[in-house]
């Protein structure tokens, strides 16, 4: 069963009830990148948001969405990095207290925002399932809101806001690419633009090494990553019921890059753009660089999902 | 002898010159910055500016000045590689030759970026004798215009456009701060900000190790610094008569900061703003840092003046 999807009134909605805690992020462009790629790149700056990740949206909506009594026993999550954020300094906005499940994993800089933000952490194995485990004590115990990362129709809508400032801010855009990897930036996007903007084709960009959304697509179900190696970190879960039913009904199709292809869009945009940007946003950049007969001589919109890294261990050093 | 002082009526021509060429960059807001320097901080990004430094407005400025019979033997200049690449890229939208005199210690992304652009590089010692000695050769067989890097009237008011920019985005703005080099950036920026927003003031930021701006204002007259050692490669320069003038005029004073401290700077903005930014940006980042005094409380610009930085060499790897 899946509960009714998200539309661009959910989208729209999530815009006004966000609107005075996250930044309306710049559309960057560059000449010398379009150059590489062949195509009018329009890079949208999540990287420049709150928390350094578009996911300030979706958590933001998702805490402003809760009922009082709700709220008052607190949010919950598992999350690789940047939604753990996320959703502590949503919490923090309105009151209320954050539980934070996060693998022993995440990077170190992910953590101490976290907990910058006031959010208690529990860590957990770097599993799935050890995830789902711990969070179910956590929600037990203190009864919580779980806030899913991505499969939830309320984060979900809140993703979608950056899609939506985006084909509002440039007009007439070919497509518009965003990494994927539980699917709530894309599925979001992807109702975002394709109903605001019907002439946009919406395109999700994924990791070779963890493909799990190619493979879902092409096999009609959910067909997990277990586990993956990708230097994503952002991008190595799986979608779950929720994203693969709107990314079915709304994306174009997912395209793949090697770790490679990956690491130098990351140094290019870094050297070029003069943008710090994760390995997760640079997937999307290395989409549009690598299939060519996609993109060529279009207007080609981008989401650069977020720009957490670790300085001291860069993946080019 | 000092010529005529541009003005606020300059830099306005001068944006109106230049505005299809060069970007209307963004201004960006941190809270986790906010919050380490005690004040709102405004950053006007010119590290997104075409070839990755506000230099674009001045080169771009200054040819586009030219009456077409100079035009028509190309410009020449030496510079440390900015004001190089914003030159030569300056010199191909009008279809002409720039010949550039650079250091053999500028970075490799530099002398890269001038020869992508079409100029055509003549190396010398990185020394200002060796420099001045080699241009003069070079105008001489070529008959180009000469475009100094900054002590030009020309020049000044196209760097200036990027302060009038702020000021117009930003209302109640207390201060202004840009680094200082030779000067033209903040001179620029001191006639923009205080002609045209009377209650902002402007302040220099500059290398203690390369303090020549704040000993001459103290001095009352140009005392250079001889080959100082500074991280913040594009400040190693010292005033020109016009530059000092200006200064000496509208700037309310210069601030230093040491090497840790430039260095610090340019890798908190890395890691919190997610921007690449030079060491040069940097020293006005560790000036707002580092005088608490001046600022606490007020709303701030600083101009991030560049973003070129070679990836390989760090300065804090």
């Amino acid at each position: 069963m899946v509960p009714d999807l998200p539309g661009l009134r959910e989208v729209m909605a999530a815009a006004d009830r966000i609107r005075s805690h996250v930044h309306h992020t710049p559309v960057v462009t560059c000449t010398s990148l379009d150059r590489l790629a062949g195509c009018a790149l329009f890079l949208k700056c999540e990287n420049l948001q709150k928390v350094g990740a578009f996911k300030a949206r979706g958590a933001t909506n998702a805490v402003l969405s809760l009922d009082p009594a709700q709220a008052a026993r607190g949010v919950a999550t598992h999350s690789s990095g940047n939604h753990a954020a996320a959703l502590a300094r949503a919490a923090a906005i309105r009151g209320i207290a954050a539980y934070i499940v996060m693998p022993t994993s995440a990077p170190a800089v992910k953590r101490a925002a976290v907990e910058g933000y006031g959010g208690r952490i529990t860590p957990c194995l770097p599993t799935l399932a050890a995830r789902e485990s711990t969070l179910a004590e956590v929600v037990e115990r203190t009864g919580a809101a779980f806030i899913h990362p991505y499969n939830n129709p309320v984060v979900i809508a809140g993703a979608g806001t950056a899609g939506l400032e985006l084909v509002g801010e440039v007009p007439g855009l070919d497509a518009v690419v965003a990494p994927v990897g539980g699917g709530g930036l894309l599925s979001g996007t992807a109702i975002a633009v394709t109903e605001s903007s019907p002439g946009t084709q919406v395109w999700g960009a994924e990791p070779a090494a963890a493909d799990d959304a190619c493979r879902s697509l092409a096999a009609g179900q959910i067909l997990p990553s277990i586990d993956p190696k990708t230097v994503a970190d952002g991008l190595r879960t799986s979608l779950g019921e929720l994203t693969f039913a709107i990314i079915r009904r709304h994306v174009e199709g997912i395209l793949t890059v090697d770790e490679a292809a990956i690491v130098a869009a990351m140094r290019l945009v870094w050297e070029r753009v003069k943008l710090v940007i994760e390995p997760s946003s640079a997937v999307a950049v290395a989409v549009v660089l690598a299939h060519r007969e996609s993109f060529a001589g279009r207007r080609v919109g981008v989401i650069l999902s977020g720009g957490n890294v670790d300085l001291d261990h860069l993946p080019w050093a």
